[in-house]
């Protein structure tokens, strides 16, 4: 697929990176295996390309760099649990994550449950201390936003079609639609929700909201695309789609039809920004985080299943 | 064991229940599986012994019952969740929960990890709605509490010292250290949560967290004993502590000194009461509670090993 190395934001990445690590650490006291799993998921951030976009939009907005550390690292928590739970057995099966084994090889599928709650359980309480000065209507819309995107409405039941597809009809509408359930609201999250809480106008949040619905689809197809293409050769994870019956945008579009649509993707995701640009310079940092995007440079090694996955 | 049925606040149940059911509803577009085992786990619901728990406390406390149940409900959504993921294979193995078999069995691992994950950011966001009213500073000590009993200091440590419990020594005082991290966690968040947020006095959370805590050791001591006690008749999920290697009071300590041991338990947990009663006649309450859980009714069947259940 599209491969031009481009890390984004490379000074922003370790100082999240070292965030990262602060708010979680599992003290003497924890279950060994526990404590591993944790660690290890903390030691491999990646490229911290969601909690980058976090913390560019709240300092962006006016927040102070070390309160837009916390809401970063709580987003990148959700996203660190999202990876650890879909690589379960009973979810993609993976084997490798970010060139390493997956912890439950080592560790057991039991473990890597409750390390994933623990990120879950830490973000929640990361994002509401750094809420709490804020106005109690901020507030709710921040835990409407958090719920929607987070739950039933959200990543869960974009992951729970996923995992069932072949049950269902195929159709490019039915795939699209499942991406926009689970990648689209975690770039959601990573966007709209510190731009909400950041107090963005309601032509940002819109404009946002595009741009996040673009880049979402595009990132899935990207996925898919890799899973057709690479074939056995870039390991376990690779061509599992088909094997397991998942959604898979150019299988069911063809090449051609599918080439179209990822180049409609990039110029109306590219559209939003410029929106955005106009209103407030501010927004120019997406155009670098486009450029990552594209290049598939968010993730060192972007995984092949998975579309939230990075 | 001891069984005289007696049922906690029947009232209460059936309003609970239905607070139960309208908090969470899986709408038309959710994947059919993943709807499936929230809509069973909801018609499920137990005695909602840890909902009365917070109902009461708060209302006595001078909370509206209206919002008094959405707190009750986001406390008991944290409970379903832990009895989801808990009677998964990776974790206890389970077949049957509340007379039903577990839903794994039916929807499959990747389901019931999705529908604990629902009930989990819904009970956060029930929960952080309900709280948004309250001074910031109340909210900061809330944030804190849920982020210590719902972590790696609270349940998730307790339950992964449980799975792993065969690797480590065992010792009376290690089999109660890991009841304190597990059971006692989901006893503070249905007394000492709502006491904290409702306003009650420092004696009274106090009284509360050393209630919560013999209770906490009460309840493990007497799955213990099912555990030992009712061998293979009681189905599947009979005498797994030993095959698991579980931590099991009754197996460190003989029956003599187990006896003696939750005597006192039950006398420490009736003066903390007491001592409550005498600050305000609001929590006399809790002799009611105490009286069903002493008699085991706080479940209709009390599950054998997790000593959250209920």
């Amino acid at each position: 697929m599209i491969a031009l190395p481009h890390e984004p934001f490379p000074e922003l990445g370790s100082r999240l990176a070292q965030v990262l690590t602060k708010h979680l650490t599992a003290g003497g006291g924890t279950e060994p295996h526990l404590a591993a799993v944790i660690a290890e998921a903390l030691a491999r951030p990646g490229r911290l390309f969601r909690a980058a976009l976090v913390w560019q939009t709240l300092t962006g907005l006016g927040w102070e760099p070390v309160f837009a550390d916390s809401l970063a690292c709580g987003v990148e928590y959700f996203h660190v649990a999202s990876l650890l739970l879909d690589d379960l057995p009973c979810m993609d099966d993976a084997t490798t994550r970010r060139g390493f084994a997956c912890p439950h090889l080592e560790h057991g599928d039991a473990t890597v449950i409750l390390a994933a709650l623990a990120f879950i359980n830490r973000a929640y309480a990361l994002i509401w201390r750094e809420l709490a000065p804020l106005p109690q209507e901020m507030r709710l819309e921040a835990n409407e936003f958090l719920d929607r995107e987070l739950g039933l409405a959200g990543i869960l039941n974009g992951q729970a079609r996923d995992l069932r597809f072949g049950e269902r009809p195929t159709s490019a509408r039915e795939a699209s639609r499942i991406a926009v359930g689970k990648t689209v609201a975690l770039f959601r999250l990573a966007l709209g929700f510190p731009a909400l809480v950041g107090g963005a106008r309601p032509a940002e949040l819109k404009y946002l909201n595009g741009l996040c619905v673009h880049w979402g689809l595009f990132y899935q197809a990207c996925n898919d695309l890799d899973d057709v293409g690479s074939g056995p050769k870039l390991g376990d994870s690779a061509a599992r789609d088909a094997a397991l019956v998942r959604p898979n945008l150019l299988l069911v579009l063809g090449p051609e039809a599918f080439t179209r649509r990822l180049d409609h993707l990039v110029r109306q995701a590219a559209s939003n920004i410029d929106a955005l640009v106009r209103i407030n310079p501010m927004w120019l940092f997406l155009r670098e985080a486009q450029e990552a995007l594209v290049s598939g440079a968010d993730e060192p090694v972007r995984p092949a299943v998975y579309s939230q996955a990075g």
